[in-house]
C-alpha cells in the first residue's frame, strides 16, 4: 500500500492532517455487546479487542506492564487503581493513529426502535423521548469502550458524533466536521465514536451508524486499512448459520463499483453451492455488508471484515495482511479491483 | 429584563438562534456531588435539582405524571422502566430553552490534579493518562446528570465541550463552535455540558471550567437570566462557616467592571463587621465568585448565585426574581448597575 503523509483534509475551512490514520477500526456491536441482553457488554471480547488494539497501535506493548488511564473508582471500593509514580519513570509512548467506531449492538437499539427515531418528527413527544433515550443508551456504551481501551493503556477519547457536529439531510451526511478528530489524532489520542442519534434537516432527528460515520471519515481521512470486527469469521454466500456456508475470503471492487468473488473462485463455488450467492441477501444482509465495504475499497483501501477477539482480526488490525493473504487467515479481504 | 427575541449569533460562520435562551444553569460539583467522596454523586440534592428544573422549564409540569426518558435498564434487573403508551396519548410539551453547565466536584478533580493536566505537556506520559483519565471521570458526572434530567422528563443532551470543538489558548477560549448548542435548543432539546479537559494550542491540554464556560456561552447566546447552584446560600463577605459572616443579598456591577454592595447597605454591613470585605478573599475565593458573574451581570444579565435544591433555587430558576428581590429570597443576586 502506498505511503501517505502530510496530506491536507479540506473540510469546514482547512484542516491539516500531518500524521497519516493508519488504521479505522469498527467494533460491531454484536462483537462488543450480547446481543440479546439488554445493555450487557460482551466483557471477555471487549477485553481481548481492547488488547489486540493496544498491541496493534503501540509497537513493543505486547511485553511488559500496561499502565492504564481509567483512573475511576473501583466498583464498590472508595480508592483509585494508580499511582503516579509508574507513569513518572516511563517514558512518552507514541501510539499510532488509529479511530475507532462501534455499533450499538443490544444499547440504544431498543430505545431508538420503540420509539421510531429513524423516521424522525419531534410533533410525536415518543420520537423526541426516545432520542434522549438512545442517546443516553449509546453514550453510555461508549463510556464503556473508552474506558476498556484507556485500561489497556490506550489514549481512547470519547466523541460522540451528536456532540461533534455530524447531522443528516434525509439520513444521508450533512455536515460532519471532522476538526476535532483531526486534531485529537495529532495530539496522539484515539477518537472513539459511535453510531448516534443525529440531527436530521428535514426529519428533525434519524438515526446515523456507526457504518455511514466508518466512510465517512474514510473517504476523507484516507487510513491506510479499514477492520470490520464481526461476531463471524467475515463476509459468507449466506448466512453463516446454515448449513454448507461457505466465508468469502477475497472480493474485489471495480472502478463501476461492481464486484466479484475472487476466491474461492467460482469453480469452487459451484462445487460446493447450487445457488447463486445473490439469491441470499434477503436473509444474510451480505450484500449490505459487501455494499457498505466496496464504497471504501474502491479509494484504494483494503477492507477486512473479520472475527472479533481472534488471532485472526489481531493479524489483520496489526498491518500484516498488507500483499496476499495467507491461506490460514480466516476473514473476508475486500479491495480494489486494480488493472 | 428587556424581551429578546430572533436573535442571530455570529459564531463560525452565520447561526440563527431563533429562539431566546431563557435561563443557563450552573449545577456546582459542590452541591450535585459529595465533595470529599471520590466519585459520589449526591444524588438527594440532583434529584431535587432535576425536579425543579423541569417545573421552571416546562410550564404546568408541577402537577401531573412525569414522562421518563432515560430508558436505561434498571440496575441489577433486565428490563427497561418504560412503556410506549404514556407517550402516545401525551401531547408535545415544549420546554422553555435553557442550557445546563455543570462543574466536577468529586468527579475529575483528582485525576486532573494528580496528573497536571492543567498544566498541560503531552511530552510527559502522566499528563496524557491524566487528559485521558479525566475525560472518562467527567463524561461519566456529565452522563449521570443527562439520565436524572431525563428522568424528570427533560430533553437533555449532553455535549462534551472536547468533542463540541471548545479548545483553548494559554487557558483562554480559542474556538468554541455553538452551532451544535444552537440546533439543539432550536429542536426543543436541553445541552448539558461542563467543565472538561480539552486541547490547548500552547499548552497542548489544559482544564477548561464549567464558569469559563458559562461566561462564554452567556455573551454569545444572551440569556435572560443566569443561576449559579452553590453549596451555601450564595456570596458571603467571608467563608460562610466563619461565625458573623453576612450573606450578600445585591451586588450591583459598574460599565467599568468594578462592583459594589447594594444589599445589606454599607451601614448595616459596618455594624457587625469590623474588616472590610475585600480582606477575606484570599481564604472565601468571594472575589473569584464575583468577579466570574461580574462579567455576565455586565452584559446586562442578572446572575443569581443559590443554595441548590431549595426553594430559594426554585425561584430564582423560574425566573419570578425579575423585578426588585423580596425579603425572604435568601442568596446573591449580581445585577448592572443601570445608570
Amino acid at each position: 500500500m502506498e505511503e501517505k503523509s502530510n496530506k491536507t483534509l479540506q473540510q469546514s475551512g482547512s484542516i491539516h492532517v500531518t500524521k497519516s490514520i493508519r488504521c479505522i477500526v469498527k467494533l460491531g456491536g454484536a462483537a462488543i455487546t450480547c446481543k440479546n441482553e439488554l445493555e450487557t457488554i460482551n466483557e471477555e471480547n471487549l477485553k481481548t479487542v481492547s488488547s489486540h488494539l493496544r498491541q496493534s497501535m503501540i509497537a513493543g506493548s505486547s511485553s511488559g506492564r500496561v499502565l492504564g488511564m481509567d483512573w475511576s473508582k473501583k466498583s464498590g471500593e472508595s480508592d483509585i487503581s494508580y499511582t503516579v509514580d509508574d507513569f513518572e519513570d516511563h517514558s512518552v509512548v507514541e501510539s499510532s493513529p488509529f479511530i475507532v467506531v462501534h455499533g450499538a449492538g443490544s444499547f440504544g437499539h431498543f430505545q431508538a426502535s420503540k420509539s421510531g427515531v429513524h423516521k424522525g418528527g419531534w410533533n410525536r413527544p415518543l420520537v423526541k423521548a426516545g432520542f434522549v433515550a438512545t442517546r443516553i443508551s449509546v453514550t453510555n456504551l461508549n463510556l464503556e469502550i473508552v474506558r476498556a481501551l484507556a485500561r489497556e493503556g490506550i489514549p481512547s477519547i470519547g466523541m460522540s458524533p451528536f456532540a461533534c457536529g455530524w447531522s443528516t439531510c434525509e439520513r444521508n451526511i450533512a455536515s460532519a466536521d471532522l476538526s476535532v478528530v483531526a486534531k485529537a489524532i495529532e495530539s496522539g489520542l484515539v477518537p472513539v465514536l459511535h453510531g448516534d442519534a443525529v440531527l436530521d434537516n428535514r426529519l428533525d432527528c434519524t438515526i446515523l451508524s456507526g457504518d455511514v460515520i466508518i466512510s465517512h471519515l474514510a473517504a476523507h481521512l484516507r487510513p491506510d486499512y479499514v477492520v470490520f470486527l464481526t461476531d463471524v469469521l467475515g463476509v459468507y454466500d449466506r448466512p453463516p448459520s446454515e448449513p454448507n456456508s461457505i466465508l468469502l475470503r477475497e472480493i474485489a471492487v471495480a472502478e463501476d463499483g461492481s464486484w466479484s468473488i475472487v476466491r474461492p473462485t467460482l469453480q469452487d463455488l459451484n462445487n460446493q453451492v447450487k445457488t447463486t450467492v445473490a439469491a441470499h441477501d434477503t436473509t444474510g444482509g451480505m450484500m449490505t455488508k459487501i455494499a457498505e465495504a466496496a464504497v471504501i475499497a474502491k479509494l484504494g483501501i483494503n477492507v477486512y471484515i473479520v472475527k472479533a477477539a481472534t488471532s485472526h482480526a489481531l493479524r489483520a488490525l496489526s498491518g500484516e495482511l498488507k500483499g496476499d493473504i495467507p491461506d490460514d487467515w480466516l476473514g473476508t479481504l475486500i479491495r480494489f479491483a486494480s488493472k
